[in-house]
């Protein structure tokens, strides 16, 4: 099959192991939800103004428990220029990072490059960052990057007692603290925290709305009030100073509203797949017991019949598995990031089970 | 009456000397009206994939004569990256650009800040740059930015044969001349040229969705097939590699189907009421006639007494005229920006002929 027959496939299934049903709606059943859901007499933004706009904003700091925040396109945007603010306001162009967050990997060197910073890679690239990795760093930094949970690596999250001591690390050095955020919301159940608790040991959060919320597109960066003031003009200075954003900032805001109560279930899941799956030898889950509600599945087999098999079962069963399996270290063994989301809730434990035993037989991994 | 009030009236107001009707919609409105719009069997694009946006991009390219086009949330980012881009490949830091430029005065210097250019301000402040301008530079350029019409001093554009002989300056010198297209839609009349010819004199070309085309947000740049690839590894640098942008991509394409055709006619009124504010001693248009839908409009008075009269006649006649009135160079003497849109057209000169009789007298400029 070829990727467009694979879309199809995919649009003719009706239920799906990971993310939202709402990942598969169309353009207009999306926008139309949106209108419907929109207070009537609610105008448009402008330039970053306006009710909807600055009242989600106060909303989004209330709930981190900062002074302020501003609403931007993307996160990416966000994370550059917190550091680059922190790197000024320190006089260090030197940031500690992990050797797999987002701004070393998927940003093709933006800091560097539009924004002169040097990353500190610090930890290894398969584990979370630890104070131990810190404490050998022998160079001043200006601010120290930490994703919570950390997405590359199966969404893990560092112990509440590791991570106050990381944060206590830095304090003492004046070293200022950034939260990649981007799944902040999935970080509760594992912390058993509020948000602002959590938020409250970070200098500046970033946080997105179009992950586990469902949102269309769009991120806050929230902090001190003088950092945030300062951060509106290199957003401007990017071109994320957008004319209008309200699709993306009600789309956000309903995220919110409708998902935000639903991270202890999506965890609960999680922890309910990964018991499933421990019972094929086949197949390991990372990390086991799941920190939130994501997990890296990895499966030892032949990685053309493992892929052939999902798209049979999703023939036949209308259910779809995964896309395609991305390589892992060892040989003859792939793997794919299950996110949970309200699609898988409505899947049952035997049902689960029943799908991966049909999976691993099917692409010859056991016998049947 | 506070900005509130001012706001409150306004949104009262059936009628409006300025751009669109549509432009007071609320939220609802226009996402309920781009849903209908909308193809049912489309699907939200992919971090710049998707059969809609691809298709757009390859329309607007397509129209303007382009190898390639990508698709921005905004002309901020197009342009520095645009002459980031030439600078790069000419081994240059060096632009030209005219001092009253969107990316001198309106983006924080960034690309100063983030991409280490250099701009060599041509011309007057207050007039178009022109062949003779230039030649008086005496330092290599990578790049030559021109913005048509040239919004800062009421959408002014240079005769074509003068373009032409900027163009020709800068090719013999082997400068990379890109177009800020913001407003190039507007041009068309004054020309008589279709988009690929007048886009045909640039390198690079950036246009806009959301000013005379009524979009929620968005740009396009256009040009080269490499330059447009290496575009976007520097959009995502940006943080404009927006995970979905399908709102801006729906509004754009609409607003190019129901409003590309009009320029003729927003330019006719333009000239209309050019003609008829003529007739007061007391107000100057810039440029008269306009060359395209935009003029600056001066009005000799006292700036409170004027902006209480224009209220005054919003509450009685329910026509908006304009927010707020702009200092100008003179004393005494302030201006507003008017855009001929959808709603201009539903005024007739001794309509507009009338109101501002009515301005001048309330006002106390001329005795009743």
């Amino acid at each position: 099959m070829n990727q467009k027959e694979i879309q199809k496939l995919a649009s003719q299934c009706t239920r799906f192991l990971i993310g939202h049903p709402k990942n598969r709606w169309t353009a207009q059943r999306i926008l139309a939800e949106l209108a419907d859901w929109a207070n009537p007499d609610l105008m448009p933004d402008m330039y970053g103004q306006g009710e909807l706009i600055e009242g989600f904003e106060a909303e989004i700091a209330s709930l981190l428990g900062k002074e302020a925040a501003v609403f931007m396109p993307s996160g990416t945007m966000c994370q550059q220029i917190a550091l680059r603010i922190w790197s000024e306001r320190k006089g260090i162009n030197r940031v500690a990072v992990h050797p797999k967050c987002h701004l070393e990997i998927h940003e093709h060197k933006a800091y560097q490059i539009l924004h002169g910073l040097h990353g500190v890679l610090v930890g290894s690239p398969d584990c979370l960052l630890t104070l131990d990795d810190l404490q050998r760093v022998k160079e001043p930094l200006a601010a120290l990057l930490l994703e919570l949970p950390q997405r590359e690596i199966g969404g893990q999250l560092p112990a509440w007692q590791e991570l106050k001591a990381i944060i206590d690390w830095a304090s003492q050095r004046k070293i200022a603290t950034h939260l990649d955020g981007a799944r902040l919301w999935e970080c509760k159940p594992f912390y058993q925290r509020d948000y602002t608790e959590i938020a409250s040991l970070f200098d500046t959060v970033y946080v997105s709305f179009y992950k586990i919320l469902g949102g269309i597109a769009g991120a806050v960066l929230a902090g001190p009030s003088d950092v945030i003031a300062e951060a509106r003009i290199w957003q401007r200075r990017h071109g994320g100073n957008l004319v209008r954003m309200y699709p993306f900032v009600l789309s956000a805001k309903k995220g919110l509203v409708e998902r935000l109560d639903r991270m202890h279930d999506y965890h609960q899941k999680a922890l309910e797949i990964a018991a499933v799956l421990e019972s094929f030898p086949q197949i390991d889950v990372v990390p086991n017991p799941p920190h939130t509600n994501m997990m890296h599945v990895y499966i030892r087999g032949n990685r053309e019949r493992l892929e052939a098999a999902a798209l049979g079962i999703a023939r036949e069963t209308k259910i779809w598995l995964f896309y395609s399996l991305m390589p892992s270290p060892m040989a003859n063994c792939w793997k794919f990031e299950w996110t949970v989301g309200d699609a898988t809730l409505d899947l049952t434990k035997p049902e689960i089970a029943a799908l991966f035993k049909t999976l691993l037989n099917r692409a010859g991994v056991v016998g049947t």
